[in-house]
């Protein structure tokens, strides 16, 4: 099956005020941590987020076009993973930190403050 | 002198959405890099940045907002300080890495990117 990266910033490209925008929101914070907790790569429709589609579809691509993930087409579906050792390499330790810091929070808040990531509700 | 503090949220308020947006931003990464090297409060006047002062204003009151940053009025000054210990305890890490990852990108673009805070410019 093809796959079509779709378009991204390199590296030197990527700037911090852009990764931070785009985890500064709940719903891209929680991809984020579940691409983190699967460790590979992961179709768009698999994330059942509380969101329309079209809004999950601009999460993904802000989130792209900052830095903090990778995406391809491949046949219909829209592949994701995070770019881990790229970012760990131009920002070490940030991006550990954010997901620590949303286990933290989501931990607090308890278990039914929100469905979790991937559940079929 | 009298002092009056501004509101801020308590510690348990603290979101880390909140936080993330208040750093995703140049002129608050810039503001809050300063507040730690110094680390002690300083009056807002004392940042030569690169906006207007109601824009500057501005860019302060997200920052307390978010819990980023303590304010209080002493006399006709407005004194900042961050609220690293406080961050600390509710996001291991974040404010470390967040603040290392500025200075690295500010290193890599170089003296001339832009003008040193605090500079009389």
């Amino acid at each position: 099956m093809t796959e079509t990266p779709l378009p991204e910033p390199a590296l030197t490209e990527i700037r911090l005020a852009a990764v931070l925008h785009a985890l500064a929101d709940p719903v891209r914070l929680r991809i984020a941590a579940e691409l983190a907790e699967r460790s590979h790569e992961m179709a768009c429709q698999a994330f059942a987020l509380p969101v329309t589609k079209s809004t999950s579809t601009h999460h993904f691509k802000v989130l792209r076009e900052a830095g903090v993930i990778r995406q391809h087409r491949r046949g219909t579906a829209r592949m994701s993973c995070l770019r881990t050792e790229e970012l760990e390499r131009l920002f070490p330790g940030l991006l550990t930190s954010v997901l620590g810091a949303y286990r933290t929070e989501r931990t607090a808040a308890g278990p039914v403050a929100e469905p979790a990531v991937g559940s079929m509700a």
